[in-house]
């Protein structure tokens, strides 16, 4: 897991720099050279000062580097005939007509919003993808049944507003007028929307009913390294794991870090640390892919010669299993009044945030594999213990996921990385299990 | 150690509200209701907007408060006819005349800077009562044999430029012209010192030979709460326990905390959480007054949704005895190593200061014994395990500190409390032990 090189991650990538269609035998194919040269540019939006695409990007939700690649892509989507339009919300959508116009269209997409100093591939392959996926078929004269849909969800990394899926989430119904006042960064959630081209005074307008679409897809890098390590080109998604958040407040008395002894002290530190460890050793003391993670932890009043009088912290714990993570937390929760007692601290819990799991519908994983087959690529189920736009979409009706390998399972930084070969290959069946699914 | 509430503050201060002289048979004495009132009429400056005595007070050195507070202790020491003058570090001295003016002065005080959100005694006592004794002799007319000069020390509690007793760690020789350029807050410290009526340039001036005083003395707070909790109104301090600060830098993999599995993250925050309970563990398992503290931790990303990759924090340990200290840092560094490699984290510590402990002059406890005993109080030996500008004075002479209760042990926060009976009991003590200096 250790982040590659610079020098590591150019060679890497460059190792499927040669591939170009996977298979042209009178199908339709996403073209590799296309998609590679596309995510390169895009890269560009957000990149920082005097770097190149190995410094990967910062292209945070509502910023400049967001809206110049938001324009990027909808001048492609424009040349490709798809006639994007953005919904109340920011999200960016183009259609590509079926057959059958009664039908509810199969919808697919993923991101271009990033975290800072995040990476090129993450949300963009599946963008990028599935503008390929529509060139494809133009390009083989081919038409679906069902009417088909492109997503560029806005704000998906939850980096403003604190929330993450902004965009998705709202079409999925989760959206109060009152939620256009929050202010990030000085920056009202209206007037970030407006930005985007949305309209923050008809943001319910964007919400869409359940069945409004026949399926969802979604292409993504795998972000963990369970692909990579197995050396599979394909993971099928079983479902988003489940995310509950909790904030912890652990309370002390902060003092003269000289003249307390230590038999005195009521440090919040300690106890904090104690809570840190038992996080770790309750998540791991039962085997499956349940993750537990205490990623925030500030200190008051955090001074070399004062005793921390207050720590607040985050607890994150994901698991595809609601009633596992129930059992974790009250197990954590038991042993941190245990804590509590032993260091004379007080030691509460508030709920941040919780997701439900969303579990990929069965017959959209049979059409991934059958698609895969067609492909000759080996697969891999899995579920994803990141969230994603198709989270939200699951909500509104049928959805699956297609993984393509992280390599050393680095994501969210400058050394996320997929080798192009592994994108193409992602692209095509993306393409193929959309085929697939047209004929359900 | 909790806190008292406002209402225990206030009842807790009036107990000895109604103490005046301890004792005026022909002695001279400290006007306790005198010292009462200034240490009142101090508060005020950089008391929180709208706040009493008890809520504190906030006078930061070099801050706008501090220079008001200067300037009311300024125009004390001018109506007591002591001639104030300011050296080019800022520090205020007053002398008045011994009947043998080739004698070295008898140098006493302290200081009243103050951490931000500290309280209205750590320092102010000592200066004010350093007041009190030198007014104390001009209305019982006496003369010493060696002239008395008092001290108003600056920048004692080093929140600025991040190294405590500023002023009197210059008198005592440790500075460079360079320091003059360092930055805290915008300030350049040239600057700083000028705003205290200091001379930068002359800086080297400041700086007092061996021998320049006969002896210092000065009274403080105990901050601890041994004296409080014994019941005893005079503490006679050993001396100063050394402090040693490490800076420890903890590096892990930062990586996204869904899809990282347990076994594959290197999280520099659940290293780091295991070293701050191996501090506490090493530090307790011999007996002895020594405290070990990590007072400052940050975490970096620092966000719910990632592992952290970098955790830097402080390690502080105090003890009179720098070979135990030592022992206890080699300790807690094996200990490290060890968690480095369980956790697959690099673990480094840099130095950041090193205070060697100042040990009391024996022939100077003695004089605060016999002082205490003239007066009838009981008195208790211990060690100081915060640092005063005596520290820095025991380099360049003979030094001993006085010590009265601290209710409750709390200190460096605005329930920060010392009876009034006790301020005028220390202030009395002090006047005494100088007197008996005088005859050494």
């Amino acid at each position: 897991m250790t982040p590659l090189s610079r020098r590591e991650f150019l060679a890497t990538l460059a190792a499927g720099a040669a591939c170009g269609p996977v298979l042209a035998q009178g199908r339709p194919v996403v073209d590799g050279a296309a998609l590679r040269a596309r995510l390169e540019a895009l890269s560009v939006f957000g990149r920082p000062a005097g770097g190149t695409f190995a410094d990967g990007v910062s292209r945070v939700a509502y910023s400049d580097a967001d809206l110049a690649g938001r324009a990027y892509v909808i001048d492609l989507m424009r040349a490709a005939g798809l006639d994007p339009r953005i919904d109340p919300a920011g999200n960016i959508f183009g259609r590509r007509a079926g057959a059958d116009p009664r039908l509810p269209p199969i919808l697919f997409g993923s991101h271009i919003d990033s975290v800072p100093s995040g990476g090129n591939f993450d949300g963009d392959l599946g963008v990028l993808s599935s503008l390929g996926v529509m060139e494809s078929l133009s390009a083989a004269g081919l038409r679906t049944r069902h009417p088909l849909e492109m997503a560029v969800w806005c704000a998906e990394e939850g980096v403003a507003f604190g929330k993450g899926l902004g965009g998705s989430r709202i079409v999925a119904g989760d959206i109060k007028s009152a939620d256009m006042d929050q202010v990030w960064n000085g920056l009202r959630r209206a007037d970030a929307v407006r930005r985007l081209g949305g309209n923050p005074d008809r943001i319910a307008d964007a919400i869409r009913p359940k069945g409004a679409h026949h399926t969802y897809l979604e292409l993504h890098i795998e972000q963990g390294g369970t692909l990579d390590r197995a050396g599979v080109p394909i993971g099928i998604v079983e479902g988003i794991v489940a995310i509950e958040r909790f904030s912890v407040v652990v309370t002390g008395v902060a003092n003269h870090a000289g003249t307390t002894p230590m038999a005195e002290r009521q440090d919040a530190l300690v106890a904090a640390s104690q809570l840190v460890t038992i996080v770790r050793e309750i998540v791991t003391r039962e085997p499956g892919p349940q993750v537990g993670t205490v990623g925030q932890l500030d200190v008051s009043p955090n001074a070399a010669n004062v005793i921390p009088g207050v720590v607040r912290l985050t607890i994150e714990l994901r698991d595809l299993s609601p009633d596992k993570l129930q059992r974790i937390i009250g197990a954590i929760r038991a042993r941190a009044a245990d804590v509590a007692q032993a260091t004379r601290t007080r030691i509460e819990f508030a709920p941040l945030s919780s997701n439900q799991p969303a579990l990929a519908t069965p017959a959209v994983q049979e059409a991934i594999a059958r698609a895969s087959g067609a492909l000759r690529f080996d697969t891999a189920r899995l579920p994803s213990h990141a969230s994603h736009d198709a989270a939200s979409m699951a909500q509104l009706g049928p959805m699956g996921m297609i993984f393509v390998p992280s390599v050393g399972g680095i994501s969210h930084a400058p050394q996320e990385l997929t080798r192009w070969a592994d994108c193409a290959n992602g692209a095509n069946v993306l393409l193929h299990a959309i085929l697939e699914v047209d004929r359900l």
